[in-house]
């Protein structure tokens, strides 16, 4: 299979023009209220278009000239957005039509998802309505489009600088919760969609023009359930040949496929078959939005690892046993280090209350001088290990050392990156309890300025290897 | 079987007067340095006993006369703590016997840990001359005790204030990590025992002193093997009908067995077999440290669950859809609520955008005002639902409504506990990425001032809900 580029897209994430229909100060509920900080915060600051108003009674909105309808605006409409009562959406798409607009998004909610056959009835009618006029639709029931490089978001307080990760989601919850959360791991956005109940857009389309996207690297995705799963998987297998397609999956028990569908009216259906499906295609599955947000961060800073072998330094005592713990039970395997290796740590690290066969518990001596760089070299040659995870308690370095202790431990972990040709974990846990947030979200900071990984916890970060190192055994065996 | 009283070993946890052999202002080593904040940070601060320092060349150590040997001490010793090299052991505790010492501790490790016979022959030789002398033994290779209640700490940053909780463990590191982090958790502590090799005092004696302690209300444990595993789980059959015991097992994995023998020299065994041992004698097994604590800090705080049916609050769209995932994944079941319920909702909760079957996404109007209780007050009578968990996103309150709207929410919540038969799980995630991490911190300390159990994590939450719903059922089938 081939995939025809689907540019026609582009205008969506970029459009020249908007009409926000529904617009005015006076609304009240919290949907509208989205409506207009989507205005207020986000496109009157950073969209560089042409923004219409439109509202019955056609008052000004924030400066802006109002319409009474859209038919009234003296100018092509790319994207209609629609912040209105399910009563009225017939209606504007009717005037829509007569427009020819390009795309019609709708935050509003009550339609299929209901579960009540009337306001589904309406939806159908809606679609059949657009297509007919040429109009392609996101949502109902969505919060549409995030694109820094178009200017569009839909909260105020997203990030702007763009970037290579791309993200679809049925959830406009999650799709907001995933920008905020992957933006403070330092991760960056070509476009993110939230496309609801996929009452005509749906995964398959944004599948493929992410697919043909350049500026996009990356991909993530949250689904509920899929409509054409058999065109979708056909589309997965050629994208992740080229990017790697992460995806969470909601509705993954009886109890959360029966609250998907009163929220996206999708049937989340069989895990068993939707796992199997990743696996034959290549996609990388995922069982929690950090996850999927680590793994994403890691596709695009690390080198894949030719296996599951890890080695892991960092813990100490009880510490090192249950990271050994952690890391087994998510599917790694943390072997005993060559016995060259052995021999050669011995050198280095002191004898006294230390490990050096793995997991390694090197002591806070062999942390300073050059003793910390000959050890990952030497755990960088050891054909034995895949990669290395490597807690970092840096709360703990504050606490005895002060901030120049967390700082030399900081980079002299990105000078050691440098030479590195496996993945390396760093694991920074936020709740370590020996405070100095401070120092730790500073480090944090520092890692992702130079584009480095950075995990909250051990079980993340062994997850993580595992995902990227069957990634990496699926494209080895496509050969 | 009944426990006999071990009353011994207050003295131990409740020493009257301690040597500190070793102790001396020059050492370099971290453990050494460990046995000098143990007196300078802690010790001095707050025990209110003797404090003998023990020093071949006598010299003065902070402000206290210093010995040449224990045997000079012109009083009794309760306790003498060594941090001095592995060679030098046998000659102190050849001092030790002959002076009368009830308890030694040994900070010391390089004994059957590190898997070289002589130095296994010189533990094994140190235990014959303390059982013929009559001295019980700590250790060696751990970081002995902390007791509020004694003055006595291993960490010059441990809190004073005593508490219900004790806590026994095979590794000093965990030990401290548990302390520390509990006490994040607003956890206190009666006793806390790290005894490394257990080379004389092991779990089960401290297993049947904390039955016997009336300052302990619930018993936590990190082990990584069993000595006396008979013994042991006979007590445990005993104490869990009385006192919840918590156990987080070290060397789950075949890595992390490995690490276990090099860690504190004992044989992690078959995980099956454990889990077994667990479930036949009530014991609540766990699998993180996080785990431990939150399930340590639910025994203290909540009611029992009748069972595993949960109502799930807070989550909205996709993230209502996960929740449930997170919740069924860890055992619980999130049923449809009952038909009276779900039609007295439908009073309160504005129909838009919302569900009221479970898991629930009642909006923020639904958050205001009285109706909030109600919702609750609802739950509680719905014999379909035994535990609630509710998920606060306080960073997002902060950003919408400042701090008045946390603390609205909290306050609200703590009313609503009293009034609750059943256990409400407050889940408050610290990575919401909504920032107000200071607000969140502030509401954090309000609930644990207040005796109410926080949660980081949703799958945390759920997990605890099951710990203790099994729990539950272990009591009732016990009759």
């Amino acid at each position: 299979m081939s995939l025809e580029a689907t540019h026609e897209l582009d205008r969506l994430f970029c459009p020249k023009s908007i009409a926000v229909v529904g617009a005015s100060p006076a609304v009240e509920m919290i949907m509208m209220d989205q409506g207009r900080n989507y205005i207020k915060g986000s496109i009157v600051q950073n969209f560089r278009g042409k923004i219409y108003p439109v509202h019955p009674k056609a008052e000004d909105t924030l400066g802006l000239k109002s319409y009474a309808s859209i038919r009234d605006i003296p100018d092509e409409v790319d994207l209609a957005i629609f912040t209105i009562p399910a009563s009225a959406v017939l209606k504007v798409m009717a005037d829509c039509v007569e427009k020819g607009v390009k795309f019609v998004h709708l935050f509003t909610a009550g339609f299929s998802e209901s579960g009540r056959e009337a306001y589904a009835e309406i939806e159908k009618k809606l679609v059949r309505m657009a297509k007919k006029g040429g109009i392609r639709v996101v949502g109902p029931n969505c919060m549409g489009i995030f694109c820094p490089e178009g200017g569009l978001a839909f909260q105020p307080f997203f990030p702007y600088a763009p970037g290579p990760t791309g993200f679809f989601s049925q959830s406009g919850q999650m799709a907001g919760n995933f920008i905020l959360k992957a933006a403070a791991k330092g991760l960056s956005f070509s476009k993110v969609v939230s496309f609801g109940n996929a009452s005509d857009l749906s995964s398959k389309d944004f599948l493929k023009y992410f697919y043909q996207d350049e500026k996009t690297k990356v991909v993530g995705s949250y689904l509920e359930g899929l409509k054409d799963g058999r065109e979708f998987f056909e589309a997965a297998k050629v994208i992740t040949r080229e990017k790697p397609l992460v995806i969470y999956k909601g509705g993954r028990t009886e109890g959360g496929s029966r609250a998907v569908k009163s929220h996206t009216a999708a049937i989340a259906g069989s895990l068993t078959i939707w796992e199997a499906f990743c696996k034959q295609t290549g996609i990388i599955s995922v069982k929690s939005l950090d996850e999927l947000i680590l793994t994403l961060s890691a596709l695009q800073r690390l080198p894949l690892p030719g296996g599951k072998n890890v080695a892991i330094i960092g813990g100490a005592g009880g510490g090192s046993v249950t990271m050994t713990d952690m890391a087994e039970a998510e599917g790694l395997t943390v072997p005993r280090l060559s016995e060259e290796t052995i021999t050669k740590l011995e050198e280095i690290v002191p004898p006294q209350g230390t490990s050096v066969k793995n997991p390694l518990d090197v002591g806070l001596a062999a942390m300073g001088g050059d003793s910390f760089m000959k050890i990952i070299n030497l755990l960088r040659d050891d054909p034995k290990i895949d990669a290395l995870i490597f807690l970092q308690q840096l709360g703990l370095f504050r606490k005895f050392g002060g901030r120049p202790a967390v700082n030399f431990m900081v980079e002299m972990t990105l000078k050691a990156r440098d030479n590195l040709k496996k993945p390396m974990l760093v694991v920074l846990e936020k709740d370590d309890a020996f405070g100095g947030e401070d120092s730790v979200k500073a480090a944090e900071g520092r890692y992702h300025d130079e584009n480095m990984a950075t995990f909250s916890s051990i079980e993340l970060a062994a997850r993580v290897v595992k995902n990227l190192a069957e990634y990496q055994q699926y494209l080895s065996n496509q050969g």
